[in-house]
């Protein structure tokens, strides 16, 4: 047994255990000169620290605010290539239509992936990695779906699941790109050879599909959701980025785990998210990226939705490499209180991704926490442009 | 004499010596398979690998892209006190009187700098600077203007000066809020006795004043503006914030080196800025934290303005730490291109503070410049959240 009490911390704060809506977003914990117990990689106990039980060892943390290890629930932290002349071409006025005859585009990417060794994808994935990890991640979800072929989708699950000891990684099987033929014949692939695949192996925990009008149909997209849930996998959806086709709707009827995108929903999905336990994911680096509208993200913590942030880092529509900079964007763009974007970076993220193991600070929770550079957590998502965290533990170890 | 030859770097890129405008702005010359030059401090040649002359030292920069340090034209990087809980409570809808009947506003950051040492002032600005120069930073300006009495200025501009070895400031006298009475006195107290004091002893070589409905008028600007001429010192002005009062037609007719803001700027004064050298500085991070207006950014350049970006760093408007960020944020909210950026933070930037011996990797320049991560000088501007500078070196050292 391995025991440390973790002390000098001028506030601990954190969510309550468990996903948060509502109101009890903001509902944090606030413990002033607090001390933190570690037993085994997983928190004992938490409280003031002249209440604080003894320990074999003890860890002074220098007067600094400690926060949860944030969870990033939606990365595309897999690829090959780079997306740097269509950033160009786009912020240039070339429109979209040139920037894909000029071999730009989503398939660039697929290109790029789909010839790429896992060990190649490995390599280029693990400084991406280790910036959100240097931003406070300490739980993160990586998609497929950047593979042409089912061979290359689960080219990039290996990578991921070579990276997962090292960053804490969760694997979801992306459906993502429809083919340009015999679409029918690969819906019924993706149903009948790559689900069972990749449930069999282990290879993914859940199955996400891109649900808009250039991608698949809400019909496509229960289909492919009937085989994955036939195969013990969680749902997730890539809805109302553009259009509000239903599929916000079907994935809260099937209870997903979580809709992400959202910046075209109206009352009607905010409605179906808040009558749910379907995290609403919103994803505010697309927004300013993209400079396309944010995700109502303040009316779907006023209806009641649970709602999470994730960086959503990708090549094509949002190159942002920290959580922490996702979350102080979420409070600028998508109308989130600090309160509110710490329990949705941090509970909510993990419920999006079906663990409850983590994301608040309480007895029996890993023992993922970040000590910051400053005395006041605020700092946290007020920081635009420096890193605030200073230290990331996961499971109790310095990462 | 020290000579070093810096090799392996697959581009070189860099916009031309001196103020650049219009299409100039985006002519950046780019060197692939590069070499660079620098004998005590100063650029003594710059070319393809293959030409280059023989060196006593040489220093393989390992295959990256390489770009002159930047310029942050424009910071308040010296303040006490924190700003947190006016964060909190906007961001929460409380109103500003309320704010203000709190205790807080720029007031409060006033109250904490003018009770705080010259040596707490100091120890409280490193780490912002630090943050700044691992962004890219090899000059930056810092503001006065917290200070409620001549005192509290001057020991402001105390606290620049004793950092600026460390960092390569430029310290600029700002009259910033007037005072809630005798503001006549105050003006003439600023011109006769604080502005003679500031040249007299080289505390600052430019003076700034804010020109808004809050703040100084068009008349009172006028009257600093000339006290600051007659003692020898440069012209900057905050203006066009909120409202267009006249501030920057005044600036470009005093040949002013920089109106800085321009959120409110309309075809007047983009033409004003257009027929002038003064050069136009944007500062998108308080287009994020506030979620106001960017800047006409675009326009101010087909125009033909001199344009330049800066972080604005301050605690209440723009808590921005990075160059960099300030530069990716431009792109998205001002829409400037990648290389009119670069060219916005380097010598466009150094000619709003009036710099000509840095921000061009050309012989005769300073030695300051940035060794990237990536092989592509285009992650500078595309990085969301993570730091695409690797190595900073200001003189040809490493910082
Ligand atoms: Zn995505
Ligand atoms: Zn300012």
């Amino acid at each position: 047994m391995t025991e440390t009490l973790y002390t000098n911390i001028t506030q601990l704060v954190t969510a309550r255990p468990g996903p948060q809506r509502g109101a009890a977003m903001r509902d944090l914990q606030v413990i002033p000169d607090a001390a933190l117990l570690v037993r085994d990689g997983v928190i004992a106990w938490v409280g003031e620290r002249t209440a604080a039980p003894t320990a074999a060892r003890t860890h002074d943390l220098g007067g600094v605010a400690v926060v949860p290890g944030l969870t990033d629930p939606h990365t595309h932290a897999v690829w090959a290539g780079d997306r740097l002349a269509d950033f160009e071409a786009r912020i240039s006025g070339v429109p979209y239509e040139e920037m894909l005859a000029r071999g730009g585009g989503i398939r660039s990417t697929m290109r790029a992936t789909a010839a790429a060794s896992v060990e190649d994808l490995i390599a280029l994935a693990r400084p991406r990695l280790q910036a959100l990890r240097a931003s406070g991640v300490t739980t993160a979800e990586v998609k497929s779906g950047y593979g042409l072929d089912f061979g290359a989708e689960r080219r990039m699950l290996a990578a991921v699941r070579a990276l997962q000891p090292e960053f804490g990684l969760v694997p979801t099987l992306l459906i993502h790109v429809p083919p340009t033929e015999a679409r029918a014949e690969y819906v019924q692939g993706v149903c009948e050879d790559l689900i069972p695949q990749v449930a069999r192996e282990g290879l993914a925990g859940a199955v996400d599909v891109f649900c808009e009008k250039e991608a698949f149909t809400v019909a496509e997209t229960r289909r492919i959701f009937t085989a994955a849930r036939a195969h013990g996998l969680h749902l997730k959806l890539h809805a109302d980025q553009f259009q509000t086709l239903g599929g916000t709707e079907l994935a809260c009827e099937l209870g997903a785990l979580s809709v992400d995108h959202l910046e075209a929903s109206g009352a009607a999905q905010v409605a179906a998210l808040a009558a749910s336990d379907t995290v609403a994911t919103v994803l505010p680096g697309v927004t300013l990226h993209l400079g396309l509208p944010a995700a109502p993200g303040r009316a779907l913590i006023d209806a009641g939705a649970l709602l999470a942030v994730g960086t959503d880092l990708n090549p094509g529509s949002s190159p942002l490499f920290s959580a922490q900079l996702a979350l102080a964007l979420a409070v600028r763009l998508n109308g989130l209180t600090p309160a509110e974007a710490l329990t949705a970076g941090t509970v909510n993220a993990a419920h999006a991704l079906g663990l409850t193991d983590r994301g608040a600070l309480a007895p029996g929770q890993r023992a993922d926490f970040l000590a910051l550079h400053s005395a006041d957590w605020r700092d946290l998502t007020y920081t635009l442009g420096g890193n605030p965290v200073r230290d990331v533990f996961t499971g109790g170890t310095p990462a």
